[in-house]
């Protein structure tokens, strides 16, 4: 069977077998990115109107572009409808950028570490990555600059707040010059924010492609960490200039977004309901993030360092004596514990060993101390010191 | 702004311009292919679960999977429900093969005319475009023998039960004929089916992909036509030589389909509900189209040639005089008709002049004569014959 040559690029699995392992419900899973049950909203569609069931518009439903686009000026985003594309998810706006974007070689820049399914689109299309590490406050800018002096990427991909899997949020000072760096460089900005509702401090961060003048960019956000995954609305917005590109490459995609799940969207967003929700959404998540850091204390504090994440859903562990985590998967199994390797979120994983991403909101407060127990306990046998 | 090679290949919006412009109300569409609203079904919301909201498989909901897997079978094709992959209408399936098979410069396989928003995918990711002549019963078997043997085509991407656009069914003959040629030179078949339920006789119609002995196979359907088109719930079916890897090109898609949708169609395929309403819609659309060609008969015998379609949603007329239909659009817009030139239908356009698509579904009986006699004289005005 003759496959397309990106078809080589294709990752393996271990992501879907670690995730679909996490699913047995005796596993106490650490592994994905999931909202936590209890906290899913009990949703009407009551209301629906009959007339969505008909195809609807590539760029999506005009109202919720309106709404969409309300909310982004309000986080200091300048943007109207008419840039707001309606996404399956924002997973699918990487496939678009990718698209838009990606020749096999085609340089990008990315985040070390970055977010594992991005990275794994972008390979996908053929891209060769160029990274920055990452540090407390952000992308480390001398190595930024010196980036961008010397390649001229496609785009930069970023994940500025609780970036995923670092938790790192960019300060204000790091935003700025990033920005300013793009401007200089005139580089097209992905900035991609996933979990910026999810905030558990009254820290502002003011988007970055609100603070760049001169670079074209795209922002994604999605319902899916804030209302319901299942549902698959996510969101797109661009400068005038990628817009049509990117809508054309929609249609071509999957004609549009499902409009059930988009009018469910626009049933929320924007209104004191879900206001409501978002405040009783961070008040949960952050008693499970200070459970975990307890438990982590306790059972982790020889064995690595981290930051107390200030959203978002991980905390990003670094061990102390650097090993291979993907070793540690199957012995961490058969302890019925399930966690997400580093490795698979840098562009070099050999280089990389020695990184944990750990999900604090899906395993109940009451199991969390005895899962990271264990989890602790796998490490120390790898380590030769049980 | 460098964006990607494939963005030189992104069609025009000509097609977007006209179904946006057809969606006036005050104009008499027939230029898309969509459902006749008074026939979308109520659907009920009221017993969908609340853990239909976290996040789900890239694979599709396992019932949906098996319902999908038992229809397919009970039309003869022999497969399981590990080999179903829900997508975000048959759009998606097309997307997902593209990325399977073609890196620029790959040779296809198509029908001539084919489905044009097929063909838009297929050219987007660089696919050298071989095509096979359709004839009244399907495609020219000399010719397709032909270019088995002077090339090596990905796959041939075939739509044999009411083409869109051609409308034509391929008979028993060509159906086993094509199978066989397919599996001698062990091509790879794509066999893309949304129409197969509207069918307005008692005719057979095994799929094609059901006689093959040797060769690979994708098969792709869409709730879109028979219940809401706006769930976005299509699906393919493939041999376990492709599966895994369309599986994985999903999830790095859109990670899955939409799960509300994926409800809503569970609760109706395969069962007596569904069964009727097929029945009541084949019975509505079966006297649209006879309208139509009450209304053809009328208006265009001494203009046009065409079979009256025993199925689907179009007529596909030849014109008796050759010219580019697309410089027909601007008048009958003006005469607020909207209609869907021939010429993007094909490979090669500009050598394809003279035929249109109509579809019978949209624009009710009584205003019907009144679109045609205004469409045929904007094409007696440009033939100089008014």
């Amino acid at each position: 069977m003759a496959f397309s040559e990106r078809i080589a690029r294709l990752k393996s699995s271990l992501i879907r077998e670690i995730l679909a392992a996490a699913q047995r419900p005796e596993v106490m899973s650490f592994a994905g990115g999931l909202p936590a049950e209890p906290m899913l909203p009990k949703v009407e569609w009551d209301e629906m109107p009959a007339a969505l069931s008909q195809y609807g518009m590539s760029e999506g439903e005009p109202a919720l572009r309106e709404a969409i686009a309300a909310e982004a000026r309000r986080l200091g985003v300048p943007c109207d409808a008419s840039q707001v594309l309606v996404t399956c998810g924002s997973q699918q706006a990487l496939d678009l950028a990718s698209k838009l974007f990606i020749d096999p070689g085609t340089e990008i820049l990315l985040e070390a570490p970055t977010y594992l399914a991005a990275l794994q689109s972008f390979q996908l299309f053929g891209a060769d990555c160029l990274t920055v590490p990452q540090e407390a406050d952000g992308p480390d800018l001398a190595v930024l600059r010196e980036r961008l002096q010397q390649h001229k990427p496609a785009f930069a991909y970023l994940i500025p707040t609780f970036q995923n899997p670092s938790a790192v949020r960019y300060s204000e000072a790091k935003r700025d010059a990033v920005a300013a760096l793009l401007d200089e460089f005139q580089v097209t900005l992905i900035e991609d924010e996933p979990y910026r509702e999810l905030v558990f401090d009254q820290a502002d961060a003011t988007p970055i492609v609100s603070r760049l003048k001169r670079a074209s960019w795209i922002y994604t956000g999605t319902l899916s960490k804030t209302l319901l995954p299942g549902l698959r609305v996510g969101f797109l917005i661009a400068t005038p200039d990628l817009f049509p590109y990117l809508l054309r490459l929609k249609q071509a995609a999957d004609l549009h977004t499902n409009r059930i799940g988009q009018w469910q969207a626009l049933q929320w967003l924007g209104t004191d309901k879900y206001r409501a929700h978002l405040a009783e959404l961070r008040d949960f998540y952050r008693l499970r993030r200070d459970a975990m850091q307890v438990a982590l204390e306790e059972h982790f504090s020889d064995l690595a360092t981290w930051q107390v994440p200030q959203g978002g859903l991980f905390f990003w562990l670094t061990l102390k004596h650097k090993q291979d985590t993907r070793q540690l998967l199957a012995a961490a199994m058969a302890e019925q514990v399930a966690f997400m390797p580093g490795e698979p979120f840098f562009v070099d994983p050999e280089a990389n060993p020695g990184y944990l991403r750990l999900n604090f909101s899906h395993v109940p407060p009451e199991k969390l101390s005895e899962g990271l127990r264990r989890l602790a306990a796998v490490i120390r046998r790898a380590q030769g010191v049980c």
